[in-house]
């Protein structure tokens, strides 16, 4: 599956370019793919999300981590195409005997529901019921830090093409890349590299990196977390409920990293200056 | 509900600043608002999503326009907070007697059955079932569009101050601008202006375009054609299915909107140079 559908990252299409003072000319462009996937388990479907073909095992396995579903590599028996697909966009994960799944759990609303209402500390909480915050004396230098967007974009192969893809990438805290993943989602592109750590046998991510691409929303920040990951760094802005999060996971959360600068939102005390 | 939330779009935080060559500085920082909203039917949860608060009654009606639930201002008897609710995050919509929702439907899964399996197609098809093609004559000037950018520029304030919130107008044909959105979910920033106009009484948007601030996907295009936009324009890339969703439905796609440039993907014929 993964060769054939490594090839489907981007579709040619013809487009109309226009330039103020020119005439519009058609010409051969490269478009970043985007097709529906549906997860199941155990034939029961549990997601159809948007997302670029290629790596699908691995995103499969990352959305059921990163949901809280399953725990580890164990867990998984066996990851196959559905008998009734159409291109390889049906997938089914079959989990080992001993996993019970709590297929409620799957409504997202474990995030929200709080006695008090609903508000981002009862979001936090929520999670926290299922991902206990990181706890690990980890330290990353500022400038390890500082190395990882150069090496983000030298690998990031199909948004040069396209300009369409979000990156998400595990870098060792010394900076060497494990594994870059793109997709049109950017909650996808975390699954896909998270999902490649669970598949590989690599996982917990505690002495790692995250890098997106984007801007770090809270949702990045849970899923990080789901894989014990204590530093998580944006080319791009967090959001407050992000940076929130973090600090009260214990997670380090560094935002606009280009090249020779950075912010960091929490837990500063990891980084080395 | 709505002056207070405005004041809510951004939150104001310390962050430690490095920049190569000189010590960290801690300084006062902005970040762009992120919190959990539920959406409820007659007191019904249908949804939880992260996003900016401000504006909220005008996402979850457009969110309801855009998953197919309502059709019409009409269809909506009052929009109100949940008593349930910290820090107005809980809102109900309570909808006309006459109007039944199809709850299943929520599902999403909607947009993905088909007897073939799951691919493009069908889910395009399965979107037509719910959203009839657009069948308009509208024409727009190639001069008009380059003076969207600069428009949603200067309108999108809150993005200056925090570079992390998403952006979606609606313009007439002329250029004129009738609404723009902020929020951290792209998603929800075009619900918000499609849920000005059902609420505003401004639909159908068939003598409109939408502009997005950022990247143009299937889910972008699907919004628009619920509130029957005929033209749709981007500041970034267009994925593959977003192309292809355009070309079925009858819908002008404009993706890289830069001023005195930008690429036509389909439905070039409404364009005038």
């Amino acid at each position: 599956m993964g060769s054939k559908q490594a090839s489907l990252k981007t579709q040619a299409q013809q487009v109309l370019r226009w330039q103020s003072g020119s005439k519009p000319v058609y010409r051969a462009d490269e478009l970043a793919a985007e097709e529906p996937l549906e997860i199941r388990i155990d034939t029961r479907s549990v997601s159809v999300t948007m997302r670029t073909p290629g790596h699908d095992q691995e995103l499969a396995a990352g959305f059921l981590l990163t949901e809280g579903l399953i725990k580890s590599r164990a867990d998984i028996a066996r990851i196959a195409l559905h008998p009734r697909n159409n291109e390889g966009n049906v997938i089914n994960v079959f989990l080992s005997p001993k996993v019970t799944v709590d297929f409620a759990q799957l409504t997202r609303h474990v995030f929200a529901s709080s006695s008090c209402g609903l508000c981002g500390k009862a979001t936090i909480e929520a999670v926290h019921r299922h991902f206990k915050p990181v706890k690990t004396k980890l330290a990353v230098k500022a400038k390890t830090l500082a190395s990882l967007p150069e090496q983000l974009r030298r690998s990031q192969e199909t948004f040069e093409r396209t300009g369409g893809l979000h990156a998400a990438a595990i870098f060792t805290a010394q900076g060497r890349l494990i594994v870059l993943r793109e997709d049109v989602g950017r909650h996808n592109a975390v699954d896909k590299a998270l999902g490649h750590g669970l598949l590989e046998g690599l996982l917990p991510f505690d002495r790692h990196i995250l890098m997106v691409s984007g801007r770090a929303s809270f949702e990045i920040m849970q899923k990080a977390l789901a894989a014990r990951l204590a530093v998580v760094a944006a080319v791009s802005a967090p959001s407050s409920l992000a940076a929130r999060f973090g600090a009260e996971s214990g997670q380090t959360l560094v935002g606009f990293l280009r090249g020779e600068r950075m912010n960091v939102y929490s837990r500063v005390e990891r980084v080395r200056f």
